[in-house]
């Protein structure tokens, strides 16, 4: 294989009680990448659309985590380009860079023909991440390469458990297009919590992770909480008690905010209830005058994909 | 039914990263309570032997939790009076009181017919454990009214989950007699932990809750862990750092604190590992010269039940 086109998922990372841990897979939005052998050494990244990104490798998100697998494998057979096609907007909150850094890691790991597993993948990706975030974290890189839902029981040495996916579940994602910095969104975290909120939300942890094994809905529906979190972040985004409130009266199992935000995410039972929800999600910007995007997706259970090869 | 005699199984609450969350139901070791439809109106506790405990209904656990049953249930067609075989000596960790309450709940529940659900049963049954540490707490009671590994996900407003047990799953359970008071063992934690302390117990949980539907007992190993709580409560325990060495070194899958101690767990897969627990936990006990005990058990999954019925 020459060539490999690849469409790359958004992701939505944070889930209400899994803050850190959880994420899940979105279909419909996410970039396209061309990864190409080349004749000369190294890696380059020859051309970036959608998006004023560096094209510098060491300064792009998909350069750093491709280059942290090419070290890692040490004689690769040629050298490689990259191609982006940037459709998810950077500091959104579903996974934009996680898009690019696990991206770039699946499309090489292709062309040297697989010498790692999705698993393995995941260090790789990670360095993306932590050049974009400061840190290496691995909440979005993960469901993007295994797909579904994914648990990061650990990141420092990433072990990554792939859940269950209940069939019926519908995602619905609201991205109200205002700026909101990781750094800032981290920076108004208590790093001391009460232990009677830490159990709580390990209570509702354990119970979410328990309804996605037996398809249980009003399980998800009663865990999907965050006590730790959400209370603070929230308040960083416009209309959020509005947002959560517009889903819940939809019917929505549950309602929270999609990675650092800005974009606040619900996950519901069928198609109808999950438009439903985009429509009061809609209703709310709309009268706050934000200008926003919605997406409606089913859990993406497969992942990255393979668009063309040759 | 006139009469019944039920065994009232020991259990470990506190498994690790499932601190006042998660419990398991012991096989081996427990009470037998007789209860029993007397003419005369009322409750009374008859008899009690192996233990000197409070005969007074309002100030024994099994008295407090029989009669919130009967309290709720409003008109009972007849009195009731409990005698208690106490084999779990209270103090030890393993559930003494919780095999009380649960077993007086349970008793009289089956004298009226059923008219409570096992689940129901609960909150009556933390009435008594309300009586004797302060807090209604579910973790004990639960597995012991449902057997098995059971998630209380809220106790407030009871909502607990009974999850599946891994067949070659053995607990080695360690009592050293020694007298550790619960608002001891209460008072050394902390009320604020670290936000990333948390992060990781909470991604433990999640794991060994994905480990007991898989099945899978080398994630289950990884997530036995305990990173809030057992620091602190280790320090109250002789000889703790030694027993968990011990435990590990037999191939113990994981190893803690039962309850609030003094009693320590080990998890293990198969019978032969758990004896070898069990022979490294008295070795070091004998060491440093404390008297115990030392139980093996599977994983109770029926949990309390009928001895004889007439």
């Amino acid at each position: 294989m020459e060539e490999i086109k690849i469409f790359a998922p958004a992701s939505v990372a944070n889930v209400s009680c899994g803050f850190d841990v959880l994420g899940f897979c979105l279909s419909p939005v996410g970039d396209e990448m061309v990864l190409r052998k080349t004749a000369e050494t190294g890696l380059r990244i020859s051309k970036i659309e959608g998006q004023d990104l560096p094209m510098a490798v060491e300064k792009n998100v998909a350069g750093v985590a491709a280059q942290a697998l090419l070290k890692a494998y040490a004689a690769p057979p040629s050298g490689f380009e990259i191609e982006i096609y940037k459709k998810i907007k950077p500091g959104s909150g579903i996974g934009s860079s996680a898009a690019s850094a696990a991206g770039a890691v699946f499309g090489i790991n292709e062309l040297l023909g697989r010498p790692y597993s999705p698993k393995e993948l995941i260090k790789f990706a990670m360095e993306g991440e932590k050049m974009a975030s400061g840190t290496p974290h691995a909440d979005n890189v993960a469901p993007v390469l295994l797909g579904g839902f994914t648990l990061v029981r650990c990141s420092s040495e990433p072990d990554v458990i792939k859940l269950p996916v209940p069939e019926e579940l519908i995602a619905t994602v609201i991205h109200p297009k205002i700026e909101l910095k990781t750094a800032h969104a981290r920076s108004v975290l208590k790093q001391q919590i009460a232990l009677e909120d830490a159990i709580s939300q390990w209570g509702n942890l354990a119970g979410l992770v328990s309804g996605l094994y037996e398809n249980d809905y009003e399980r998800i529906s009663k865990c999907l909480v965050d006590k730790i979190v959400e209370p603070y972040r929230a308040l960083l985004i416009p209309g959020f008690k509005e947002l959560k409130t517009g889903a819940q009266d939809s019917g929505a199992l549950g309602c929270g905010i999609s990675g650092s935000g800005p974009s606040v995410y619900a996950l519901s039972r069928g198609e109808k209830i999950a438009k439903s929800v985009a429509d009061s999600f809609s209703e709310v910007l709309s009268k706050v005058g934000i200008d926003f995007e919605t997406h409606i997706s089913p859990i993406n259970t497969q992942g990255i994909r393979i668009l063309e090869e040759r």
